[in-house]
């Protein structure tokens, strides 16, 4: 039997407290849409810092998106995580609007979690998917 | 038989522009050490901004370096590319000291490229492999 | 504008027959339970061959599986295509019983098709998720 | 500290031992040429019961060829492992003569290995690089 400690999940508001106190996540610009019970929304409204040469987002950004939706909607389960490895398939450029990217857990054991992510374009009504990615999270 | 335009490398100097035009690397703070006939070796002097809450450098901005290691290796052979996909482990964290990312060409077609990199963290005298990558290139 | 010959998905009556000339689909014996329109079901009932030392289906088997259901979910929409790459995770061992695997179009294009796989163990009245892939399959 | 039995590599002895134990391997015909230290050379005839129907090597095949070569390269320093999860890339078709697949470990830790392997046909004089992967390995 496990113990309450390794088995809770983060409550947002500590999430929400890490976030502060992570300079990448911030410099970013980062938001947290919904938290909880294996599954996150999290967005990006899309800067000129985050572009690269061809004027789009950079693929490192999406990357980042989909790597942060995992690792927290693992955390909403498993408490604190660090990301072991993920997969990251890219399928369309995003040029302006807002980043979207939903998390969410599909296994969890007493050492690891996979989750998967899709990270969408918002523009106006619609939402576009753009990336999707497959990730493993260690518990700490 | 292709046309040279569709074989042939992007010259040092192109990258550099590139790189110049590049808002998110630059922000970053990306280096190129070498570049040439498939493979590169670039660097990132580790800032605050890259961190994450456990003082660790993100998971991202190592991806971000693997990627572009990729890239870049892939462009040295094909020209002009974009991130199709790519699949990151990481293996070790990293606090300060200097990233070194080496990328390596290991198949080219007429459509795309597969490379791979290797993240390395510099510190003192020696280099410590803290990530691994292989990723999918696509010619533009 | 693609022409239709470039977009039409492979009717079931095609996949069937080539699943007949494919040796090694035979010889593990996969079946299509539902198939069309960017999704399908396929199932393998577990046999002693398929077997690794410790008495588990071997993870090639579920590499397979993985692997076939993210083709042919991709089949459906773009016509015969080859698997270009993929990731798959490992959860939990499969002793008995049968395999079902279920694939899903994420998102396509005039060059290839990103589709997703989960792999479950059904015995008895439930179904286990036991693994779960990512694959990239391009048009031939 | 680590007991022996925790960190000591499978003799090739028991792994031999292991392999004739493993169904699914002796039914697709594998072989070791060369295990140790990290590092494995594996070879497979191709057969007509490996194939797809395009006439090549079936995809899965070679992927079990990739999962092999890591694990083996994995346990030679580890013990006991199974695959946790693999990343694929597929270059080329095969049709016949010899696959050969080279693994080798690239990071260990206490709890798990990181391994690459290359896939290459062996036909006539040369080898042609056709695969490779990237896998991660848990102790068992």
């Amino acid at each position: 039997m496990q113990s309450r400690s390794e088995t809770a999940g983060l409550p947002r508001e500590m999430l929400e407290s890490i976030l502060q106190r992570t300079p990448f996540a911030v410099q970013q610009g980062i938001q947290i849409l919904s938290y909880g019970a294996g599954a996150v929304e999290i967005s990006l409204p899309i800067a000129a810092d985050h572009k690269q040469h061809h004027g789009f987002v950079h693929g490192a950004v999406i990357g980042f998106l989909a790597d942060s939706a995992c690792a927290w909607a693992a955390a909403s389960v498993c408490g604190d995580v660090v990301t072991a490895g993920y997969h990251l398939d890219l399928f369309r450029p995003a040029v302006s609007g807002e980043l979207v990217a939903v998390g969410k857990v599909i296994s969890a054991s007493t050492r690891q979690a996979v989750c998967r992510a899709e990270v969408y374009l918002a523009a106006g009504d619609g939402r576009t998917l753009i990336a999707a990615a497959q990730a493993t999270l260690a518990r700490v």
